[in-house]
C-alpha cells in the first residue's frame, strides 16, 4: 500500500487498477440482466469498497446501492455502512476489508425471483468472488440481510465456493430496525436490540477466524442499543481522490428529490452539510 | 493502455495509479490557499481529465470545474469540454491528451490577484505540468482563457520550464461567446464567429507541432458557427469506472439548485436526461 492515514493528508482508494477488477469494471450487466423495472440502472453500477490489492481479510456481501453510493461511487458509504465499520472493527479490522453487494444497481421496488437467478447476474457476481476469495487471504465472510446471503450460497454451490472453506456469518441487514419499525421509537428499540444481539451471536462465529486482525482488540459485544463509537465514520481511505471530507464524516447528504415518482427516480440532489459553507 | 474502445464495453479512467499523480492527490492545497470566498472548496478538489499514463501528446490547460465536473471528478466533461474535444479532433488527437486547470476548485465570483500569485497554489499547479511535461512525449500546449494562459507562463518562468521547448497557443474560453453575451443571440453569433477565428489561428500555430496524431486528419477549419460533428461527446473513456452512459454523451444534467445564494452553493442536483427513464 502506497498510502498509511498517519502520513498522508488525504488518502484515497485508486480503484480498479489491476486485473480482474479492471476487465469486471469494463464488462457488467446492463438492463437486460437487471431489469430497469426492479433496479435503478440509470445510475450505472456501483461495484465495491475497500481493498483490491489482496490485502483483504473479511469480505462483507450487501445488498445494492443506495443514494450516497451513487455520488461516491463505492458502496455502504452511509449509515449501513458505518454500522457494519463498527462491527468490523470487533473483530479488530479497521482497513483490511472488502465489500462487494448482491446487487450492481440499486433495487427499486423489489426484486424478483427470476430476476434474483438471472444466470449473467450470478456469473457476474461469481467471479467477483472468485477474485476476491479463490487463493486469496481472506479469513471471513460475513452477508448482511438475505439478497447477500443467497448470493453466498450461490457460490458456494460452485466449484469454486465448494472448494474454499472460510469462517461465515449472515446477520440481520444493518439498517432493519429503522425499515421494520416505520417512525415507531418503541419498535425501533426493540428491533434495534434483536439486532445486536444477532450481530453479537455473528461476532462470536467470526472472531476466532480472524488470525490477521489490523489491530488486535479484546471482544466487547454489542448492548441493548448503539454504543459510543459503534457507527464510526467511512475511512477517507476508502473514498475515491478530492472527494470533500464531509462525504465520509457525515450521512445524510443525499437525497432522492422532486414532487413525484418519476421525479424522485431522476433526480438526486447532494448539499452540502450545515456548517462547512458560511 | 490495457482498455481500447473497440473490445471493451465499458472502457474507463482508472485515474491515480502511479506516482506522482497518487502523491499530487493526497496532497493538494485547501482553503488556506484556495479561500473559501473566492472558490468553492466545499467540494473538493478535481484534478484532471486524460491520460496519465505518459501516452499525451497535447496538453489542455483550463481554468476552474464546474457543477458536471464536481459530479464526473474530472475536468472540462460539460459544454467547454465538447469544444475542446473537437478541437483536439481536428489536430488527431483523439486520446491521447490530458487537462489540467489552473484551478483546483470551481471559482466563487472572482479570484483576487493576491490569490492567484500565492506561492503554494501556483507551486502545486506547477508540480502538476513537470510531471505532464519534463521528458514526456507532450508536444503541444493549449491555454483555455487568460487564467490557464498565465498559469503557464508562470511555469514556463521556472527553471524546469525554462528547459522545456512546446509549441504554444492560448485561445479564448470555449464558453466566452455565451458568457460575455448575456442571451443576446446577435451578440452570441459574433462571439462564436470571434471565437471561431481565434481558434483557427492556434489550429495553425500547433498542427505543424503534432508529429504523432492519434488519427491524421486533413485539417478542416471551422466556419463562422459550431458545424457538425465539432462538439463531440466526451469520450467513456476519460470517466471513472461505472458512470452511465449518459453523464458523458449529454450535458446540462447538473445544476446548482435552491432559492438564494447560500441554497445554491450547498446543493447540486443531478437529473437523468428524459428518455432514459420511462
Amino acid at each position: 500500500m502506497p498510502f498509511e492515514e498517519a502520513v498522508v493528508a488525504h488518502p484515497f482508494d485508486p480503484g480498479y487498477v489491476t486485473e480482474p477488477f479492471l476487465t469486471l469494471c469494463a464488462e457488467y450487466p446492463e438492463a437486460d440482466v437487471y431489469p430497469a423495472s426492479q433496479f435503478r440502472t440509470e445510475w450505472g453500477p456501483i461495484f465495491h469498497r475497500g481493498r483490491l490489492d489482496g490485502s483483504a481479510r473479511v469480505l462483507v456481501i450487501g445488498q445494492d446501492p443506495a443514494q450516497h453510493e451513487t455520488v461516491v461511487r463505492r458502496i455502504l458509504v452511509g449509515e449501513a455502512g458505518r454500522r457494519v465499520q463498527g462491527l468490523l472493527a470487533k473483530l479488530g479490522i479497521t482497513r483490511n476489508y472488502v465489500f462487494v453487494n448482491a446487487y450492481l444497481y440499486s433495487v427499486y421496488g423489489s426484486v424478483r425471483a427470476k430476476t434474483r437467478r438471472n444466470l449473467a447476474l450470478v456469473a457476474y457476481r461469481n467471479r467477483w468472488f472468485d477474485a476476491l476469495l479463490v487463493g486469496t487471504q481472506v479469513e471471513a465472510v460475513l452477508a448482511l440481510g438475505t439478497a447477500a446471503d443467497e448470493a453466498w450460497h450461490m457460490w458456494t454451490a460452485t466449484p469454486n465456493g465448494q472448494a474454499t472453506r472460510l469462517a461465515y456469518a449472515a446477520v440481520t441487514h444493518p439498517t432493519q430496525p429503522e425499515s421494520s419499525s416505520q417512525n415507531n421509537k418503541t419498535k425501533l428499540a426493540a428491533a434495534t436490540t434483536k439486532l445486536l444481539r444477532n450481530w453479537n451471536a455473528a461476532l462470536q462465529t467470526l472472531a476466532p477466524a480472524i488470525a490477521h486482525p489490523d489491530q488486535p482488540t479484546a471482544f466487547v459485544p454489542y448492548g441493548e442499543t448503539w454504543g459510543e463509537g459503534e457507527r464510526p465514520p467511512i475511512p477517507a481511505f476508502d473514498y475515491p481522490a478530492g472527494l470533500p471530507a464531509w462525504m465520509h464524516e457525515q450521512d445524510g447528504w443525499a437525497r432522492r428529490s422532486g414532487s413525484d415518482v418519476l421525479a424522485k427516480r431522476r433526480n438526486l440532489t447532494v448539499t452540502v452539510p450545515k456548517g462547512i459553507v458560511s
